[in-house]
């Protein structure tokens, strides 16, 4: 049976799970908004918070208006929160306030609470050796903590998870350009047979656009880096001491080891979040590209002998019990259906960014989830993609040469040895008879095998030997 | 060089140029909103308000608050718009108030000065014969002809463009689906080949969707029917003679053919525009049916030798001057990028329909545009997909026979006879030799050419001869 | 320290922790495809395979191809499953195989070890009593049973809890439409003041609203009703015997009690999920409706001094420490995040409905999920909001009839007592003067203030005491 | 009666009107793709043509390939383009083949037959002067001019319509904030009253978006200087002289006096179009802002009476014939619908940039279309709202003051000099009775009127001052 201890607010009591450290606060909310699983607050938010909670307490300190010892509590549990130890003393969902009002408030009780029992109380006796308004939230509001939290939560994620990701695809990508750089095939536009190019070619494509979409990402990292905290209830700072703003930022970044800065306006810090907006286009970009290059891989791989045929990708799980061959491009599903719900979640985050109204965008903890889903979705899924197919795509160079010599495109290579109507007789002839180019050439006497062979090389219509 | 008028309202005075019917109003209007080319609001909503003009001034009449002398000269009017004698007398944009206020005057003010005339007098000379506010407009506020408008406009062309244009194709893939039905070829899943079934039913499953999309289009219409005139200002029928609704309706109906009613609800039909969301949501339905369909069909047809090739659709036009059989699938083309804009549409009309505040959404002329532009294209689309390519499909037998009998999926037949451990050795040597079937079932000692032919039969693994 | 155990497929063998059911299809795919957080497969398609299982075996057994003690454990199983007894059992994500073949298999291993453990064997020791593939998944393929559970799943969640949901804040408007049926209030069009009506009347149109959703929604039911189940790999029914799909379909509505049937067409219910696009496109519906409300009742609750404050709605949680009255809407908060979510989850289910294939659609388990969770939000944020707020508004009386009598549209009265031209006159002096409308009339010599109090009857031009 | 003149092209003869400059390819596309209005693709695209069809026989010219009298007379039909005297020349539509072939046949064929008149021939008589392959497409394919042409359409109208009209509307907005930087009011948070801030700092935050969008879209044009020209059919510069990409870039960048450049990977620049997706991202990021900041301006000037009312904005056509003061917020609804319909786009475009297959994205008209009219309607959205709102935007001092000396939220001023409990009071007491906190204070006996006067000062809480 679940035993209960009293916590108050300002608004009375609450009955709070006696093993649990939220407060009265937590406890209202997750009984008012049970909508959804619980706890569906991304954790990465609240570990966002921990990072500028002890922020707050040294920049606090620092300019004289929180104890030491109390600095050193408050850092002691943001501490011992970003080491995981507390993950589930955060039951709250997205959907609550759309402020993220009682997240803060979680995320101050928490430590308020784990803090009196690091001073050796007993929680829920005595007077709070740490306040959770007074002292945890000093220099605060949920209005600048929150966005505080999710940039530093999506900063952390894209640059941990999200770029590293796409790197290592694109670095074995761009091996895969380097090793297939000689394997000329037949090039396809409209779907249907176009002049050759090399599969290196290809592949140099698909690293073009993650490279595009990597520097899209990069681009939009300074203004994920500007901190809303500071700003306090509207914007203006109410009720923090001279160069908090700056001191605090400063030591987010120092204490999570990235180029975090204060916003250079902190009413469009807290009433908009562009900035949420402006990233999730970047991973929303990287969506299409990726989308593009795992459709290719998979129509490049289909068959095996009914389709395409021209790479072969690893067999990671049983395609059919009987079918040889029946490789299922598994990695470029999950990477699409990864890619469509991001597609999805660009819509989310772009209509809550245009509903802030005056002084605060209410639509924050789920802005912030898409992103970091989106951020971690994509992240994982280049990685899988990578270690479980792209790293092991090879040619299949039988089918490649075969696709490539039956193509009637190849005869544009005559045109300038004899002349575009004979060449285009041949071709026509051929598709006619479902026979080769070669054949019919040589067949209607216009050229010698030889000849053929010496004058039809698809490797000098590529450019890529020249 | 142009000649001007001068037209007042409440403002006071504005010059308009002279040879042009609209007032005041129209000419505002055109001055403060230059935004994307003139004249962009749809034709299909000032033949809306023709429709919605005329039947309130029947109704007016009948509710004994408009003479009859004036009830038909605003008829007349009316019957010349609905003709298309004035369509240069709107030269006003999407993008004016949300409420599409200065379209209702546009053509309230074109209905009097025209009546003027017809009356004998000169436009802008002596006292207007009718009054556009007191007269055209009697009874009505933008705030529900607009809305009218839009449906009428939105329901006509879904029942004259859309569904005869989705219907139309259906047709055709119905009748290719039994044209087919013998016709059995390799079966593809995760874009791998798969156990065998007829072409017939590839497109049996088509027409299925686009049944679906019909039926789920049709349910829409119900609420699409029901018209706002009658709520005025607020949805309160301030200013309205008793009965005025129902009648009005009534009469919009028999002008029109088609089944329209007063809404249930006037303050839904003017503070929400759900009615159009539901339509849309319908329209991008069908967009994402189509898009399968036309997908599907562009990849069958692809090659013509590196492909899949398994149909061959009409050539159109030159694809490429020397090589024979490169037909690209242009109406699938032009189909797929018609289901994209739909599906943009939709969200535009989705964030339109979340965006009424009290009692308007003043997001009407943006919200109508899409559903006429995506009912549009879907219909015509649809035509031109059929006439120029679904109705010119044919199979190619060779290479659907080569394929199907190359496939490895066919000893699945074997089971049966000669066991699974010895089936799956003949595919997996098969597959190693990159050799058919038979030839390893004969080579491998398991069967006989006869009893290979008898018992392999793609034909029987299809259900559809059952 | 973990300890495993060897389970086997075609593939070869693979080692799992002991203390699981699953097989080693499950844990290739565990490993394969670390994407996101673990087990994010929605629970509620295991359970609508749980229940598809057991009518498999149920219609295997009577059209006499399994055995009626394998009928058994395998139900037994399922209804453990169901039973929630194995939710931790279940550990695959959504991004894995887009057909879902991998939690097919999952469940499939589940159910052959558990009930090899409750015929009283050791999991892994002796052969299989069930056969996870020639037993718990005969006469099926996860291309007909994936699409088969996700149709329970989202069918089930929104009869269970959207519907309700939605029905339950519907009923509660529809009884404050009701209750407010006299309360007259200043009317507001395009954000500014407008004619009156009365607050009922306000919110008989968020009945519409919400009535004309959930119609919508129901009328997506008869689609997603239809299951795959029958069609096996490619649609044909190949490797089902005669009559499978009716009955399977009819033991399905048996054991869930919902109106479940075989699917009209099997190669549109493989290839296509447009069933997911209709009913996802009428939830999204749902969200714009409920977004217009929910932005409605939190601007006409804001103030409590400096805004419109014309209701009050519950005080839940604290809103300011310091500041009585700021009862912050955060349940219309958390209402409004939802349908962004959703909207955008629609953009999700669209794209992913566009990408069939040929004999495939493989988005099912992103397009699963995301109809899930929008079905769910909208069915907990419609009970949340109906609680926590929507039963609880009540109108702020006073605020209500001073903003009323402050008004200068109350003019309008007077046109037909002292003419328009008077009219305007007071209007335009109270306008200039920041005086109201009875001061300046009686001011101006053109009405008593008894005559005033007569005439000025706001209750008269809200049409609903008529 | 419309006259025809004969015109061929590998497909045979086709009759065209005799006014007119197309030929058959033209012709065939105009009936084969009748969906829509006609004409629809966009004149920018044309244009864009014409400088690269220009372009390009200045660089086949001086690379050795075109004679020079074919360069001039090519070139001078450019000029003619450009300067809009062909602009009926182009009637095909937006939903033709995917790649645009046809439009750049439409290009090349007006070429064509205008040179010949211009060389003193008549239309349709004699050889062609110029061959609208050999001579106007020479060193092109449809698949590099195509995305060429829009690249410079986009970027053109970026920096000729989009950034300007931005610039336009922060740079008032910037004036504002600086003209209401002393203005105090209140502040709101969830739409509830808070702390007070000046009008000043609330523009800043609009100012603040507006530089990030701005930024953000110029970080989007580095990409979308890299044209595809030289990568001809499928990439790799088949059939084009030595040094021709980085020529005829060369020429574009001088004739359009923009910085293009040659595309660094020419797979990528055929075969997707993420410099579109990127481009767009950051329209709808701009969309995003714009939208934020016309729906606070449209609260704030919400009333007269019954509204917020704290700014005036211009009155630019009748709100209402009887009620002054009714200044509908048009700019600001025409600028939501803006940006509603731009939120929608970015769908097209982004689902249109995920489709490319292989060598060729097929989706290129609509992207651009899309991405051409979303530039156009931000630009010109802003200088409209600009011109018609924002410039003419004043505070209401008086009912600034009104409700600011109401707000509760004055009294955490009194914390640091009566104690929070005291202070609390005030406020309770006031909310309870409808007074002032002034009122209350004193009544209290806590404060002197003179010392509430000096402690609870409004702009000493706005940090703006400090």
């Amino acid at each position: 049976m679940t035993k209960y201890r009293i916590e108050k607010d300002t608004m009375g009591q609450v009955e709070v799970p006696a093993d649990k450290y939220w407060g009265a606060q937590t406890e209202r909310s997750r009984n008012n908004f049970k909508i959804g699983p619980a706890a569906s607050m991304p954790l990465e938010v609240v570990h966002g918070f921990a990072y500028l909670k002890k922020a707050a307490a040294y920049t606090n300190c620092e300019l004289g208006v929180l104890a030491q010892e109390k600095r050193d509590l408050i850092a002691q549990v943001c501490d011992e929160i970003l080491a995981g130890k507390h993950d589930d003393q955060f039951p709250l969902v997205i959907w609550q306030t759309g402020s993220g009002t009682q997240s803060n408030m979680n995320v101050n009780e928490v430590i308020a609470n784990r803090a009196h029992e690091i001073a050796g109380h007993v929680i829920g006796e005595g007077e709070k050796t740490i306040q959770p308004n007074d002292d945890v939230n000093k220099s605060q509001s949920s209005n600048d903590t929150f966005p505080t939290g999710m940039h530093i939560a999506a900063y952390k994620k894209i640059v941990e998870v999200t770029i590293p990701g796409v790197e290592q695809l694109r670095d074995t990508l761009q091996a895969k350009a380097e090793a297939f750089k000689d394997v000329v095939k037949i090039g396809r536009t409209h779907l249907m047979d176009a002049t050759p190019l090399t599969l290196g070619q290809e592949f140099s494509g698909y690293v073009a656009q993650l490279n595009f979409g990597l520097k899209a990402l990069k681009n939009t990292l300074a203004h994920l880096a500007q901190l809303a905290l500071g700003g306090t209830a509207v914007g203006t700072g109410l009720n923090t001491p001279a160069g908090y703003d700056v001191l605090v930022a400063k030591y987010i970044a120092e204490f999570t080891g990235l180029p975090f800065v204060t916003a250079e306006n902190k009413f469009e810090a807290l009433a908009a979040h562009d900035a949420l907006v402006e990233t999730h286009g970047a991973l929303k970009q990287l969506a299409v590209s990726l989308n593009k290059i795992a459709n290719d891989i998979r129509l490049m791989a289909s068959g095996p002998r009914s389709g395409i045929g021209e790479i072969i990708i690893p067999a990671n799980e049983p395609g059919s019990s009987i079918m040889p061959g029946k490789v299922n491009p598994t990695q470029a599903e999950a990477m699409t259906m990864v890619c469509a719900q991001v597609m999805g979640n660009d819509v989310a985050v772009t209509v809550g960014g245009t509903q802030g109204h005056y002084e605060l965008n209410v639509f924050k903890p789920m802005m912030a989830a898409n992103v970091l889903q989106s951020a971690e979705l994509i992240g994982d899924a280049c990685v899988s993609f990578d270690v479980n197919c792209a790293a092991g795509i090879e040619p299949n160079q039988t089918r490649i040469t075969e696709l490539l010599n039956n193509s009637l495109m190849l005869v544009t290579a005559l045109n300038t040895k004899i002349g575009y109507y004979k060449a285009a007789e041949i071709a026509n002839t051929a598709h006619a008879n479902g026979t080769t180019l070669k054949e019919e050439a040589v067949r209607l006497g216009y050229v010698t095998p030889e000849q053929y062979d010496e004058w039809v090389k698809p490797e000098d219509m590529t450019g890529s030997l020249k």
